[in-house]
């Protein structure tokens, strides 16, 4: 909301939501009352044919399972839907089943999404009708880990990968486990050994790789409001001759608008990136080990979630690709 | 000082320090100012033969390089010492010097002193003269390494570490580093990769190997006061026909009074043992990936400091163990 | 619990809770999973008089109304009770009503019980066999303010009093506004301008003066887990001939086991009283205003509620008034 | 810096620090290190002739009393001066000296210098050559104060306030006060009874009032990064016949671009407010006590400092007041 409204090329047209239905947006946000547009609109409980007339886009922030119910019409209707839950991330209904325990609403879609993330589906995400856009965990690992793969720097069976997120990557679940005491003064591993986002993750892995790649991955709950740190350590290729991950990651990111390459004199800060659709990568190479630590900063909610869908419109619509996200 | 305080059979006779000299130990931690001893103690700038005199066991809690210049009156005088510092903590002078990047600062003592994790060398600390105390990320690191390693549960070539800590983690340094606006919502990796505890980390682990153990290890500073959190992940190893952890911890530890063992269906937070001596252990074996993850949890100034000092007291001492640390 | 647990004077015969029954005490507070008692005690859904049989004292930690219908029976079967709820604080039931918003459950039992401040009602709480503990605000703002009522040092109608809180405050209460990315990084005022605390309050300073105090009140809550910082201002009484703090509070609370006095030279500080069952009171006479400010400190749910709980206990049962609580 | 490099009008050509001379300013500030200027910009050394020619406009970030001594070469040399310190604030060189506790480096400029409250000072600001922008907590404090001063709507012998403050509001301090695990999980009152800002406060207060007035204000730190609450209190004026602040507040601010009414049904919160340019302002009649409640919110580095600064620079510009502020 706050980036749409903040956009040189936006005009938000509606906003929907059964349990505020009635409600302005400035009595649901009052930090953003100041808005012309947020004191007058109302959330509405519109069906998706009204919505899908209203909008050229329409962004979907829903649960798993009740986004594609929602999607289908609106796509039937004619809209253009960035989706920013898991359901048209998986492109296999049997992997979104192990890993989401349901069946896929709607598996007959997942073949016309286009996976959102723009520094490897920027071509296919401008003609989308249908963008699933990653989670907060993928992006801050599939960056830094795609031009490793590709160049096959790294030994694809010993990626073990520890990422941090600030708690509001729970979104605003109201339950006893996100509750400020809980939280504060409180670090803590979860999801172990098979987090969601896994799916995701190895899916674009793999089709990176061309090859069937499985990873580590342990994801941590630490008292802060935004951000995430993602901690790779891989074995560097044993065919390798002499590793330049510097060379790797510029010629893969040099021009990307919102990739920061910190190279191996500086780490990254979640702070450096919240609020901000930039993602920061380092890389150290152990010497002692034989092996690369590569280093992420994002902010979840932002590179993570609603920048990383603005930046995808700006490519649907044509629009300059960092509109609105300066 | 605390711990001190409230320990049973435990006078504190004595506080030394050179920029705090003449002050009540009220003065300086209003937290502990209705103790009648804390009112009337004043740090001296006492020398060491003549707290040598005074006490029968002396803490140290000295900067690296210092701490060993203090021991060695201390240690003439016949007085008993425990640690604090890095100081004692590596036997071998060349690596001290590869870490440290200054002379160790008397090589002569390295052979006397004792290692001070008592879950490891319990009977050589009852009859020390010299007790060296583990680093904070050592203790979380070396307690659920060590019964996985002497079983050989785990390939020792595959340890990846990776571990959060608190802010107190870093002393009371008064550098820009570590004011509040810089650490609070913040989370950073540093140290990378090559972090000073690494030294006694894979010292301890090579010995209880037999052979010379190199692992991977990254730190992270997040935004509490207190705890570290430990997530080791590493290769079941290959000749493990049924990896069973529960068997392998409680053979250990079942008897430890600091060692909860959490096993794989809970997982560690840093609340549960902030203030306490405790470390919190917990276990999944990953299918998908045939690796095992093991997760610690410690206060890092209680079992990663001072409770342990005094956890050593206790045993150098012929009192129970658990004295004053409950 | 964790205090009752510690208590060298005290068995933990019963934990009851509806949601709870069935699970040990030590699934539900693992940082207590090491006590033996934890690990085998299980929450019951026991009723009045089986536990009126089990134990000498009682304590209820429930919603106020709630309170009263549980207290009522185990009053009846013998029990004595010290309740932690509001409901039986304020002596007048239609004050109740006014601030609590619903009737009083049992307006005949208001009489019995005795307010939980020991610095205040010590020999009344020692035979009693209800004992209302006092709200978290009002034991850091009865403490300060109660001497200077007494000696009439203030004008009682200039006294204006700003409160700030940790979460904890609120309880565990599962409700968005307590998330953690609700109260982090945030700081509001609430409750105003008449929180529920003032009831009894201003019962407390009225029934201390002789004649009806009103006085002004605006809590905050800031993001910590524990503490309330009380800032008090009020003009210094126009018949005051040399304004005295020093005396009026030593001779109020000079032997007084919890209360410490800082004086007019340092300042209070929830991290120095955290965890402990201390007030800390400080002062000064701001001379430009004519005005005492009077500045208190205090652990919320120490001190403020279930520490005090405990010293009234240790009344009650005739044991030493800090026993368990250092 | 953020906000300079993000107007729409200003081109940032130096930035001048003795300490990091030589530095580019992406170096010393990672977050903005994308910034194509911030890349090449590096801190200069200059003297006050060679940013005079550079600059047609200049922010002075110092410590008081160093201020002056930069601001005087500057203003001979023509260059227009927005002083974020409180060298200019204060009128009367006495009062200056009685607060600072040091002589004023430069009282003969106090006459020339504009206080940079626009709310008070917008047709004077425009044409001013040297701007003193207000301390944090007197924007907090006299946005809500002035139109019921002016209205004569509150008894001014009576206003206490009492304020909250983040942690950057010490700047960037490297003392232990400041250090992370000092603020954290603490609030503690400070500068008691006699802050520095009073001098400024009650210098517009009285100018406003004509008359002298004295407040109480009692000062807090709170752990969070950024943000003020203001809490005042104050007697309604005894021949007020309706009070009726709404009526007040949006006379004074209706127009106002950075004051939000939020009315007698909201409360500020600092956490929206945070990152913007905004005061929130809320108020309560208390009809138990006949005292007015005003509650304030801002960002004290944003509309307590910078923002405030970059509101003023657009004054002076003749650009639109809101220019690089939304």
């Amino acid at each position: 909301m706050r980036l749409l409204l903040a956009h040189p090329n936006v005009d938000l047209v509606a906003a929907t939501s059964r349990q505020l239905a009635g409600k302005t947006l400035a009595d649901v946000f009052p930090r953003l009352a100041h808005h012309q547009s947020v004191a007058a609109l109302k959330f509405s409980n519109s069906d998706p044919n009204q919505i899908a007339r209203q909008a050229g886009i329409i962004f979907l922030a829903l649960p798993h399972g009740l986004a594609a119910e929602f999607a289908k019409p609106l796509l039937s209707a004619g809209a253009r839907v960035i989706d920013l839950s898991a359901d048209f991330r998986i492109k296999d209904a049997n992997v979104y089943e192990d890993f989401y325990e349901h069946d896929h609403p709607a598996p007959d879609l997942l073949g016309q999404s286009v996976y959102g993330l723009p520094e490897i589906y920027r071509d296919q995400i401008r003609g989308a009708q249908l963008v699933a856009c990653p989670g907060c965990y993928p992006t801050s690992i599939l960056i830094p880990l795609r031009p490793l793969i590709r160049r096959k720097a790294i030994d694809r069976k010993t990626i073990v990968v520890t990422s941090m997120s600030g708690v509001t990557g729970a979104g605003r679940k109201v339950e006893a486990d996100y509750l400020f005491s809980e939280c504060n003064e409180s670090v803590r591993p979860y999801g172990v050994p098979k987090h969601r986002h896994l799916s995701e993750i190895e899916q674009e892995l793999s089709l990176l790789a061309g090859e069937k790649i499985v990873i580590q991955f342990t994801p941590h709950l630490v008292p802060i409001n935004r951000g995430i740190i993602t901690t790779i350590c891989a074995d560097i290729a044993g065919n390798v001759v002499k590793m330049d991950p510097a060379l790797i990651f510029n010629g893969a990111y040099g021009e990307e608008p919102f990739v920061r390459l910190l190279g191996d004199t500086r780490l990254p800060d979640t702070k450096n990136v919240v609020g901000t659709n930039f993602i920061d990568v380092a890389w150290k190479i152990d010497k002692r080990t034989h092996r690369l630590v590569v280093m992420s900063a994002i902010d979840n909610i932002v590179k993570g979630a609603s920048g990383q869908a603005v930046q995808c419109m700006n490519l649907m619509l044509g629009l300059p690709e960092t509109a609105g996200l300066n």
